[in-house]
């Protein structure tokens, strides 16, 4: 959901917005005719603004004594993250890093260890695996039940692990499904399948908050041009964990889109995307400053967790909040 | 998008609903601030409510001398759509039936060769096959190409294809990806490289239209409990065909969500669903015939078709015509 100016010249309607008992938003239009907003993300907007004087409830300083598990820890987005939660999680948690790249897991391993949240005490395990596989999903699983701590009051998996796909093709060229498969098993399957693993070895009990966080993008739900796998893997990503929120009630599930990020991945959109209107739109946003860091992005996250009042499965986009 | 009469308690607030000179439409508050919205749904709805009275455009009568594919043409939604468009094609058309039960499509192509549309000389082939598989893609498009008459005016790919998934089961049970790469290759993979593969054959040039359908559903913009492969699958081909729509503006592409309807699926679905409300419902709906049959809802697809004024990429749902 993105705020903007309208055009000066345009047509105007006055119409009702309503917010029944049940919490649905309509527009009704003169005539009484009324039509259900179903966006999250608006909805989310519509009563941040709503409510704003009325958020009462203490936000927490941190996010308890957590086992927090974390794909594509390595580098990016996700390692920015691992260090952010570290140094909110109480002493004697966990945390599970688990990414394709040993070598830079083990560095950020040893970073971690060797800081304030490392010397109070904060369990570092890495896994190095592709999660496309059946294998590397019981392994993670298995490795988080291992280390996990006795008595944590918190579980939280954020699903980070994510690749572009080729984005110097347009649509048309996909005519071997194999191409497609691939990218949706590392960036589809491979979510729910560790989601789900770790949700039957980690059942809902009293006492603990289940927390599952799905990085998702504005091209979950915004198509564009060339990056037809990018935005169909999030959009699948973010229908699968709205689904995940209605048939599990205790979960809290959120789907976050961090907006344009200063990573490794950007630099791959900027320089191979195929459509020209695109990849000058990445050199302008480079070059305006209009790329964010990660850290910004993720503190945004880290607020989100700790005040912890977001509607389960909404999709929240940094430029939401 | 679901028309409905709001909750008598409620709250309101005056707004400016706004469609700007590029077609963007605004909720704007009394503070000045405002929301772009981007539901095509909503905006079709809104653009069909604001235009009736200007809709002056004469709705063809026919489709044109076209070539038509159809998916999963064998049984249900395909099998009518294939009678309906067979009798909307100007002779010497062509008419491609795809499914994975070879029998029940030779049963089709004799009962359309006695129809009148095939003694008026409409051309029909069957081609049975898993679009699962690249040799499958592959022999469609040679069929589609060597049956294809000359002097064709229309081009109609429709992507119906589709299987429930196992809606027995819960997300949190998807712990071996390989359950869910199969699922997504069949109905994701499949139909993207498919009309990758027509749009490689048949190529725009003047005087062809060239129009792409996605058959959608209510579960491609929100998420049911238990179906998580079925929702995430709608989801991820709304988006893939949202982006083709984007890429190739030449092209018409529409995802029709064509409402429950009364096949082997919907039989299903109520039969087997896993979360019991969603049964439930499913069972009320039957008993209270608000079913609907297959050619009431290919109808509507049928006048979208024809008349030929939807949005390229849009979601259309049966219930918002």
């Amino acid at each position: 959901m993105h705020v903007s100016t309208p055009n000066e010249r345009q047509r105007k309607s006055t119409v009702e917005l309503i917010l029944d008992t049940k919490q649905r938003l309509f527009i009704q239009f003169p005539s009484g005719a009324s039509v259900h907003l179903r966006s999250a993300a608006f909805i989310h907007r519509i009563k941040m603004q709503s409510n704003k004087s009325d958020l009462v409830a203490p936000v927490s300083k941190d996010l308890g004594r957590a086992l927090c598990v974390i794909t594509g820890a390595s580098r990016g987005f996700g390692r920015c993250l691992a260090v952010q939660i570290a140094g909110l999680l109480k002493p004697k948690s966990a945390l599970l890093l688990v990414a394709r790249s040993g070598d830079k897991l083990r560095e950020l391993q040893a970073d971690l260890t060797d800081s304030d949240a490392g010397r109070e005490g904060l369990v570092i395990r890495c896994v190095t695996a592709d999660l496309g596989q059946k294998e590397a999903v019981e392994e993670t699983v298995r490795a988080a039940k291992e280390m996990c701590p006795v008595g944590i009051d918190r579980l939280i998996l954020i699903n980070n692990a994510a690749s572009l796909g080729d984005v110097s093709r347009f649509a048309r060229s996909f005519t071997d499904p194999a191409d497609i498969d691939s990218y949706l098993s590392f960036n589809v399957s491979s979510a729910l399948s560790l989601t789900a693993g770790m949700m039957g070895a980690f059942p809902k009990r009293p006492g603990m908050r289940r927390c599952v966080v799905n990085i998702s993008s504005v091209c979950a739900v915004r198509p564009y041009p060339s990056w037809v796998l990018y935005c169909t893997g999030k959009a699948a990503r973010d229908m699968m964990f709205r689904v995940l929120a209605e048939e599990e009630p205790e979960l809290r599930v959120l789907n976050y889109s961090p907006g344009p990020l200063d990573t490794e991945m950007f630099e791959e959109a900027q320089t191979k995307t195929g459509d020209l209107a695109m990849r000058t739109s990445f050199s302008a946003m480079h070059s305006q400053g209009k790329v964010l860091t990660c850290e910004e992005s993720g503190t945004k996250l880290m607020k989100l967790l700790l005040e912890d009042v977001f509607a389960s499965g909404a999709h929240i986009d940094f430029y939401d909040l």
